[in-house]
């Protein structure tokens, strides 16, 4: 039987599995950072009214520049960190995924590096190696905070042409300092220059406020933002970048033509409309967050301080052991290969109740 | 002020524009072959339908393997070509152009090479050099006619590792033959062996058969194909291939988790329901095809014999001064840059009676 490796396929493949967590048929399904909340009717309802819209105009190509999508995503940028915002400062394409993919296109591949601090947004890495651009794994502290002083000297001699912060981090979900943000574009500055990407897949469930505000006369630095989390919709495949102007002409150079499609574009609009009704939840899970950090410490379990919809719980002598034990109580959580740690997702109330009741019992029966 | 070129892009994107047919506001856009008959209203109204209850778990993140559509997929090209294709032999994307680029990621790439038969259609050249797969322009007849001979002494001298073969090619109308296939699929193989990826795009308007039935045994070919022009969809941005399972498998190691939207998939599922009406159309728009190319002929101009739902024709002292005379007129077409030709979309019958009456006229002025 032919299989992947009788095919002509790249060398750096060979033997390589597919990226994602496993999708396993749960109650309770804590391990991919989706928002709980199932989107308000009255919104289900907007989106068929756009899409029917759109359905109409199927056979013409979408907007190829996304114009009124990424005018309303600056919009809401504005509104919410108070730095001003506007079209030629946003991106948009289908996730994050897709918006860092273009960025390495732009400004990594065949020949230059890329560096995050790990661990870390494990997609950095791979969308690196597949894009050709040269993954250097970073340091970090043993609490997951970054050492500002060994990030530096990392940034200093490999001199990478993208760097990576993730704030707040996944899987640990700890917020990166604004000064360590500053001293790490200061040193990729004086390194090479670079472009530094800071990854606020999160921001609406942090404590502190977004870092886009330091967009400001720093044509080198990129934030990038997705609507799967905050927005409910990871389903739709959202994500999208703020930056310079010249930044969004740039990758342009390397995006598909049309990447956007007409009904992406019009339900990323439909929920746009509809995000004080959003953010409201979010405001949920930032509550039920901070009651899962406290609940797992009062249990007796070490949690890294989150800034996130997710808390990284541990810790284990074998993670995978207590990551089946938790499924076999009927909760699904993420064993992200950090040993001794776990993440497990925000969900409703009822879903964090299901959990912490796993882990406690596994916690009682481990002292019994 | 900040430009693209002050930024750390890499070289060979300086001075560079962005690819795209322009967006233009005239009344009969025959440009970028797009089907001219918007989806019926009952397929318009099912799509918001299956849209809504795609909706009501956005917050989820859609099926990563996207099973349901790549089935619906499989069943289509099955009761098409009588070629037995199921859910393992499909992959599918955001359009055509992602498709392609997921296969240059696994099969190309960095040190790497991929030939066309130029002029054909120019993302595959385009989409290579973003992936940093080096692009070999192979050679083509004056009629746009593939020379076997010298296509296959092009194979066996760069030992490509893709090898792309667009019929009906794209622009120029015409298609490739099956034996020609076969031959430079021999020669790609006793090359180096090396993947033949046939893109289909408008097979669906060919007066031929689709070569979808040569996948048999032939574990290194590919065949592309999309909804944007047959399903009139070119909004939803949706391309499939059809390959040998370890193909489907191999592209897997490069896709983005989850890049297939469920919207996307909703929308083409509904599309799908609905394929006897919308071959209806296609069967409208091959007559019109048919219809282009004798009153063109009629009018004095030469044309490549067509299996596209698009024209090549020609020819002219200088494409884009015509070009600027049709448009002029009302109407829009596209000039690919090969000197002497420009190229037609078959429209509907009012928009195509617009297209002629402009070229007839133009004809007269320039005999008077």
């Amino acid at each position: 039987m032919t299989g992947i490796d009788d095919l002509p396929v790249r060398d750096e493949l060979r033997g390589k599995s597919p990226y994602g967590a496993p999708q396993l048929d749960v109650p309770v399904r804590l391990n991919t950072n989706e928002n709980p909340y199932p989107l308000p009717e009255p919104l289900v309802e907007r989106i068929a009214e756009r899409v029917r819209e759109a359905a109409r105009d199927l056979n013409r190509y979408p907007d190829r520049d996304a114009v009124e999508l990424r005018t309303q995503l600056a919009k809401y940028l504005t509104d919410t960190s108070g730095h001003q915002v506007g079209l030629a400062n946003v991106w948009a394409a289908n996730g994050s995924n897709e918006v860092i993919q273009q960025l390495l296109q732009t400004f990594g591949g065949p020949g230059r590096t890329a560096i995050g601090f790990e661990p870390s947004y494990s997609m950095h890495g791979l969308i690196s190696r597949g894009t050709g651009t040269g993954w250097i794994s970073g340091p970090r502290n043993d609490d997951f905070t970054i050492d500002v002083e060994a990030a530096t000297k990392a940034i200093a001699e490999h001199r990478p042409d993208v760097v990576f912060i993730t704030t707040p981090n996944n899987p640990t979900g700890n917020a990166v300092p604004r000064e360590t943000v500053l001293a790490l574009y200061e040193a990729a500055q004086a390194a090479k220059p670079s472009m530094v990407v800071v990854d606020e897949a999160y921001i609406e469930f942090s404590h502190g406020d977004s870092l886009l505000p330091l967009l400001e006369g720093r044509p080198n630095l990129v934030v990038s933002r997705t609507m799967s989390k905050a927005f409910g919709a990871a389903g739709l495949r959202l994500g999208y970048l703020a930056a310079h102007p010249a930044v969004v002409d740039a990758v342009q150079l390397v995006r598909l033509p049309y990447h956007l499609s007409a009904v992406t574009q019009a339900t990323a609009l439909a929920a746009l409309e509809h995000t004080d009704t959003l953010l409201k939840y979010v405001e949920q899970l930032k509550s039920e967050r901070d009651r899962l950090v406290a609940e797992l410490r009062a249990a007796g379990y070490d949690v890294v301080e989150s800034d996130a919809n997710f808390v990284q719980f541990g810790r284990f002598e074998d993670s995978h052991t207590t990551w089946q034990q938790i499924l076999d109580r009927g909760v699904l959580v993420r064993d992200n290969g950090i040993p001794g740690w776990l993440r497990v997702s925000a969900g409703t109330p009822e879903e964090n109740d299901a959990f912490l009741d796993a882990v406690r019992e596994i916690k009682k029966e481990q002292s019994a």
